[in-house]
């Protein structure tokens, strides 16, 4: 059962403090500090234009260095930022390094916010020694909310297993909610476990786990170029140490890892810019994850279907229209039948008999919906969540720098 | 010289009516008719779930019959709706053959406005006589206002052209306001001349234009299931021949032509629903024309990006992160280049030496901006025209059907 009550985690302590980097008085830099011996695992965005911080994390992880804490700033995102950026980026790891006896290599940096802006070193670097003195293992709650930009509510989620005799804990923060189509991680999230695990196995569960949970969402169908998935393993739990897929527990961990981070996606998504509905995408009998997924997130992004569900208007030729400019070949549209909550809308290509407008509008008009595709060639199904356009998405993005 | 005064063409006659079809009190049913010898070529969405009017109008072309009559219908856009909406678009066209003694293959038929619901035979029916009755060949104005749906103004246009001598005339109409991402023809087009030109020149003409106009324009990423774009030639202008691109005047003919389409276009991104600004998109320096059309969409289809432009907010790194997103690989970042009117806004992967946010906004507030990406690894270049994305967008799309 995964809680939005974050348990902590031996090994792991967080420290946030208001730095006033582009806004006075709210929280926005965040150090996360990790015991010796700490494995770290991250995926980064897929945006050709990737942020200075994305592009050093990544590498300091290739690298193998041993990572002793991450930094995380919000306001500007040191994407689109040259060279200067990089040296910016470098600066903070660097300090804080300093500050912690570590190599700048040992300090993963992170930034989200405005692209193509500096970010304010001076102000940083200031706010270092701060998130240094208020370090606790429980002040998850701090660092979610120091980590938010347009995002409304802090997003947590934790949850414990049972592995090899012993009770593992994860929790992770995650932030997001508009530029947010990611293509390996979401915009921001973090999740730590005091599971004891290989480095391989942990790599190999971030993968399973991103492509099942992160890589599912969409709000607006932008990739971000700041997008960055951590995950954080302390090996207190005292478990047997899982190695690889075939060790006892392995399964059961994957699944109470995916518990957190498809929580943590879910949150996003309700979060979404403007967005007053949760959908959720299945798309089953496609004769490849690739086409399930291509018809899924055409749906996901047809600005026509994202505003008849803010109406809650059955215009549901729209999901049609969508489903068939999604650029699957070949596609018998006698064969797709298309469900919505427990109602039938389309068949034979055409509106299913028993369609009921009036029962249509009254699945709409709930917050959580439930769309389900059958296409009719296959066997593979795959599952994606999104939310409506709102007249507020306009308006936070329209309004967001002034 | 492209004008909005239509100049009739010789051959070609118009007759639209208020047929009540959707809602009373417009002009929502169209009849144009072609004399002898007509010749007709036509291009159709790419939609999977093309309407029954598509799949039929497709056809009869194919089949090399001879086309009498043209019947549009606005309100319903008979897709989406199966065998029974093949049956009711059959009907149409056999009455209206009727009417005129011509078999049923001999009428085109088209319709756009709601998507699975299905259209009135029987107004329609009722309405063809009417149609008939008021035939004039300078009833462009009329065939234009008798095929919007959202859009806000009549889309004309009209030039001319010498052509071995003898003056030429090309006028054409389009519709389309929302679900504007064409994808072999805009929403709906008629575009009519009286030169003499064989069949297979005028189907070359056809793409050659299709590709350079109507599908280099973006409202909002949705292709629709009814999109079609006709080019008819009565000959009558009495030019000697164009057979292919080797004959006297087809060049001419082609630039004149495309000028038509290129201004029909354009207007349709201007009346794009809620556009309140007009924004050219060129990329240049690109290995091939799919890259460049890819990043010149990926720009025009982010949310973030249009409500930017709404906002006249230089938020530019918005556009960075759609480059970066757009799916081409191994870019380059140093080498890529923006530039909006005069001024260069990224160079080096970060803010342009001389980058001036005041004078960003003061482009940005104009009704029309140019963008230019340089990409730096090629030599091929392709162009697109979008719009912005207002509170307006969502409102008529959350209110199109009430």
């Amino acid at each position: 059962m995964v809680n939005h009550h974050p348990a902590p985690i031996k090994g792991i302590t967080l420290g946030a403090t208001s730095a006033g980097i582009r806004k006075p008085g709210r929280k926005d830099l965040l150090v996360i500090r990790l015991d010796d011996d700490v494995k770290v695992a991250g995926v980064f965005t897929t945006n050709q234009f990737r942020a200075a911080p994305v592009i050093l994390a990544e590498k300091f992880l290739k690298d193998k260095n041993p990572i002793k804490a991450l930094i995380v700033n919000t306001g500007f995102a040191n994407a689109g930022t040259g060279d200067v950026g990089m040296q910016n980026a470098l600066s903070v790891c660097e300090a804080l390094g300093n500050l912690i006896s570590a190599p700048f290599e040992s300090v993963l940096p992170f930034s989200t916010g405005v692209i193509m802006e500096h970010i304010p070193v001076d102000r940083i670097l200031a706010g270092l020694p701060v998130c240094l003195d208020v370090q606790r293992p429980d002040s998850w709650g701090d660092a979610a909310s120091a980590i938010m930009t347009t995002d409304l509510v802090e997003k947590i989620a934790s949850t414990s297993a049972q592995i090899g005799g012993q009770q593992v804990s994860i929790t992770g923060i995650a932030k997001g909610s508009g530029m947010i189509k990611p293509n390996m991680a979401t915009m921001l999230s973090f999740v730590a476990t005091d599971a004891n695990i290989s480095q391989d196995a942990l790599n190999n569960i971030l993968k399973t786990v991103t492509d099942r949970t992160f890589n599912c969402i969409s709000v607006d169908g932008d990739t971000s170029t700041n997008d960055s998935f951590v995950l954080m393993a302390s090996g207190k739990a005292g478990n047997l140490e899982i190695t690889d897929e075939s060790s006892p527990g392995y399964d059961d961990f994957l699944r109470a890892v995916t518990s957190v981070c498809e929580d943590l996606a879910k949150q996003i998504v309700r979060d979404g810019e403007g967005a007053t509905k949760f959908i959720e995408i299945l798309v089953d009998q496609a004769e490849d994850e690739i086409e399930a997924k291509k018809v899924a997130f055409a749906i996901a992004h047809s600005p026509l279907v994202k505003t008849a569900f803010f109406a809650s208007d059955p215009n549901l030729g729209r999901i049609i229209s969508a489903i068939g400019a999604s650029g699957i070949g070949g596609l018998d549209v006698k064969k797709v039948t298309i469900k919505m909550g427990d109602l039938i809308v389309a068949s034979n290509a055409g509106p299913a008999p028993g369609y009921s407008e009036q029962r249509a509008r009254e699945i709409m008009s709930s917050r959580d919906i439930k769309l389900h595709i059958s296409l009719g060639r296959g066997t593979v199904s795959s599952r994606i969540w999104t939310c409506d356009l709102s007249y507020d998405y306009v308006k936070i993005n329209a309004e967001y720098r002034s």
